[in-house]
């Protein structure tokens, strides 16, 4: 079976459990809608690449894995649309949650969502309850407060950014996830593998304002210039796009050379340098914003 | 080291290490002023208690169980109180989160919260990974969908409510994995005390339904009247107020017939009697609704 349906398997069986009769039905439904269609699954894939590298002795761990760290994602993509963050009308295409179900259920799906994460992993556990029960961590440290995805929310409701710290919770933080929990879940340890996610994560933020200066709405399937109307740090305003491009492909470099030694590492190098071609699409490599 | 200090003591060393700089600042601020001052604390009191009775050879288990118990309850209160579902301007006496520090950090403190919560119980499962992953196992499943207090809030946005279903996601929830949880931390089986908390549970819901008839908003901390206002069942309104007592003390008392096998069997039995006193104030006993 390929990633892709991995991913999507144990996704779908997380999301039918928690839409068990009885259940309110419009919640239910916004969970499905929430996790549908997938939209790339960078981040599970990520994570099963690297629980290949690593051997993959308990699939099972590492598809509860991939699918709570989705999860996650999916989760903090609806609260970040609601009207008091992003209030984006639009995402991967279709409206978003808040639009298509009311705030109520967008801020309960996300809830349930990443209650739902965790409650994937503590059901994977019989497999190997201690590295069951490091995923939880690392997934929990990745998402919460001071490092987490939540953290790096919260960054943009204060006056003063660090803006490394920044950065490395809102962007970088589930790219570590993806590879420490890759890692664990097929037995290896965690804390030689935060280099590369970091580094994968550094180069994804810089992707995301290449997308976010470049494209439209209607090919992107979500609002732009969102980093120049929030105020918010972006690459292209530093460096120009054709820099952006150059500084991202840099870090995917540093990112190859920072694989640790597993059985895998040469076909995930592999892996990270087609990452690196798809996410500077040839048409960008002639490409300005106005006024450069 | 009395029950309340073993809790305040968990829950201050999570608030502490989910501050740890660098973190955004005022977000840091929402999750202490989150939890503290607490509140009654009477789910982590009752989940020591049952790992009491039930032998406490695991207290840190217990504690990171009662701490994890009681995170989440706060963030429940705190989304439960933003604009789109109670729109509580105050709580346990001071204004509520969304009103001290805005709605972005209101959502984003319970987000964090909810996540701390599973962080605590994956740190402490060095101790015995097997029991861990089963208190995360049931702290999941009683506050996600299908049956956890996230769906509890998802049936208020339902035109057909399961009212059985909805009591026992919305109040019951957390009651029963207090037990539950209590029980699995001091090694002792999860099934048995799901009925203990479910009777607890009831006996809250009916008196939650007796302070929102009977109480003002300052001797309450919180606004009154908000079932009226939502239209949403309540035992007052169905039994007058005499009746919902009656029921509340005849549900207890199945609760304490309810109590398993256990060593600390009459002590636990003691403590649900004397909360069955607090419950139901002496000038409740005379007490009669407008038009009653």
């Amino acid at each position: 079976m390929g990633l892709s349906d991995r991913i999507d398997r144990a996704i779908g069986t997380a999301i039918s459990r928690g839409q068990a009769r009885p259940s309110p039905g419009k919640l239910a439904s916004a969970l499905h809608y929430t996790v549908t269609p997938g939209g790339a699954r960078i981040r599970p894939t990520l994570l099963l690449s690297v629980a290949a590298a690593c051997g993959d002795d308990r699939p099972v761990l590492a598809d509860a894995a991939a699918c709570a760290l989705e999860l996650i994602h999916c989760a903090s993509l609806v609260h970040d649309d609601l009207p008091c963050f992003d209030d984006a009308d639009i995402r991967r295409g279709k409206p978003s949650v808040h639009r298509a179900f009311g705030e109520p259920l967008a801020i309960l799906a996300g809830d349930s969502l990443i209650v739902m994460a965790f409650e994937v992993l503590a059901r994977a556990a019989p497999e190997d309850p201690l590295r069951a029960a490091k995923l939880i961590e690392i997934l929990a440290t990745r998402t919460g407060m001071p490092g987490g995805i939540c953290a790096g929310q919260g960054w943009e409701s204060e006056t003063e950014v660090d803006v490394r710290a920044y950065h490395r919770a809102k962007t970088a933080a589930l790219f570590v996830a993806a590879c420490q929990m890759g890692a664990v879940a097929a037995g290896h340890d965690a804390d030689a593998w935060e280099d590369l996610g970091d580094r994968i994560g550094e180069a994804f933020q810089v992707a995301d304002d290449l997308r976010d200066a470049l494209y439209d709405e209607e090919t992107l399937g979500k609002p732009v210039g969102q980093d120049d109307l929030h105020g918010r740090p972006n690459a292209v305003t530093e460096l120009g796009v054709q820099g952006a491009i150059a500084r991202m492909r840099d870090i995917l470099g540093g990112a190859i050379s920072s694989i640790p030694k597993c059985p895998g590492e040469a076909h995930l190098a592999k892996l990270v340098t087609a990452q690196a071609e798809v996410l500077t699409p040839l048409k960008w490599r002639a490409a300005q914003v106005p006024g450069e």
